[in-house]
């Protein structure tokens, strides 16, 4: 089938905040705490990095098994690989990951500051700055024909949806508020007419929102 | 992770029919239509053997997109393989699928009646008589690692049941009644104690019900 770009197992809040504005190397979220925001996804037994076999096989396990599936390649912004800001310093970052970063695909990082690639694992980063059309262009290439994933954080899934560039979404609206941060949407309606819209509560009491086109 | 015996997308009514008794060639699933009864899996995009780009991709096709995922082999009762009964005969029959059946795997078919190995297509058909365990043995085997499938038809499945051999399972209970047929349960909570049962409704009305252990 053809190559969808698409966002996955993309947690906000109620009001549709999806981290906090102050990141730092501490809290990579800013207030917004991503083990109670995602708590639905680290039960499940295939969580990415997080694989339990004791965990949940339910309907979220399918969400988060289905991760790596069909995916060839991830675009995301600086702020998720990092918490540093202007130009690059040679301070060894290698990402949040460890030396095995659940991607095992090429990653395309949104960035003013263009450098070098970075082979972490399976992962290679590669930093490009330009407008979103430009890299999805290059992780459309680099993706080899499956599908591209619009990784995050929040300002950058929002700059591909202004650019209408998103295909499928997967956001899971966790029973929170959190009143200030950096918002995703007020609701999934606001998308409403661009995309066809489904919603499931699982047992989690997590809203699991669908949206495609 | 380790292996394991999975059941996915297996249709049953309200009062737990999976299918007619009455099999012919015309009618696979007896008096069950099974268009009706998988309606929710024909309409997403993803349905192994009759994807669809313009299908749904809301949380039904997650639960058809994860069909071959991680699945080495699977195990089917005869009757899923087609309608002949007793001693094979040379009818040039090789399955109700066509020349590339969903599989792309090896097949062990449960049969009194044990004949060589028929390859359609990437699948490869085993016809192995004994028991649940004895053909559970060698699917593993041939599973390479990965897990098997308990395909159907609604004996086979109980027959796995009975002998508890089914880590897993993903059961579709479609908003219909037959009264009679073939029956997999009264309800999911006969099941009750040995899994850990979580039930989801779709907004096709359409109850999916996970079990595992």
């Amino acid at each position: 089938m053809a190559q969808r770009v698409r966002v996955q197992n993309f947690g906000v809040s109620r009001d549709g905040i999806g981290a906090g504005a102050e990141q730092t190397l501490e809290r990579p979220f800013g207030h917004v705490d991503p083990m109670q925001l995602m708590a639905w996804a680290f039960t499940t037994a295939s969580f990415p990095g997080m694989e339990n076999p004791e965990g949940s096989r339910g309907i979220e396990d399918y969400l988060t098994r289905d991760f790596a599936h069909g995916i060839g390649a991830e675009i995301m912004g600086r702020h998720k690989f990092g918490p540093q800001r202007g130009a690059w310093t040679d301070d060894g970052w290698r990402g949040w990951w460890g030396e095995e970063p659940p991607f095992h695909t090429p990653v395309v990082v949104l960035t003013h500051h263009e450098r070098e690639p970075l082979q972490v694992g399976e992962t290679t980063f590669h930093f490009v700055s330009g407008t979103p059309e430009e890299a999805l262009a290059l992780a459309r290439e680099l993706a080899g024909g499956l599908d591209v994933r619009i990784g995050g954080g929040v300002s950058t899934v929002r700059q591909f949806l202004d650019a209408d560039l998103i295909d499928d979404m997967h956001v899971a609206i966790a029973p929170l508020e959190y009143g200030e941060g950096l918002k995703l949407w007020d609701s999934p309606e606001d998308l409403a007419g661009r995309f066809t819209i489904e919603k499931v509560t699982a047992p989690s009491g997590v809203e699991h929102c669908f949206l495609w086109r």
